[in-house]
């Protein structure tokens, strides 16, 4: 594993009020999926102390390139399936998402 | 030093065009009056790769206690001496801020 920490993707989910038990439960038994792609140093599930704001997930890559190839790798299908799935029976029904989410990347230049 | 990662605070920063490279430069040659901070684990500066959005400054903190103690300490206001500095003249000036700033603090709920 390389320990060089340069690049930071963070999903920054909205979440509907009665998703959040949910949603944390599906963060508090993730997949793991995202474990074992090249690249990957690690990840943390950031829950807004204000009640209101966004989730964050913050991953770190060695480098774009090995955050691209997961987003498009099998283990990213894997690694989101229940959430995924969730969204898709809301949709069935016709209801609100219960959650949307908003990829942002960003370089580390300084620590 | 704990290593125990439990709680997040986020420097959500807005930085005009014409201010970023002395933003950058603020940050590539911080005085570190953080690091020495009880409860302090480390630090990040996220430059985000679409050239837009706001920079992040990401710090690792061992409790919410140890973050709040840190912003009403000495350090806080000498880490940011430079910055304030820049603001101060700004206002005096009448000219617009060259970046403004929103703390958020996070739980880390999993890993």
């Amino acid at each position: 594993m390389n320990t060089e920490k340069k690049f930071v993707a963070i999903n920054y989910i909205c979440c509907k009020d009665h998703y959040k038990p949910r949603f944390e439960e599906l963060f508090g038994s993730r997949a793991k999926a995202i474990d074992s792609m090249p690249g990957f140093i690690n990840m943390e599930v950031l829950k807004p102390a204000d009640g209101k704001s966004e989730y964050l997930i913050v991953s770190h890559w060695d480098s774009q390139e090995s955050f691209k190839k997961w987003t498009s790798s099998p283990e990213f299908i894997e690694g989101h399936k229940r959430g995924f799935e969730d969204i898709r029976i809301a949709k069935e029904k016709g209801e609100e998402l219960p959650m949307t989410s908003d990829f942002k990347t960003y370089e580390i230049i300084a620590k």
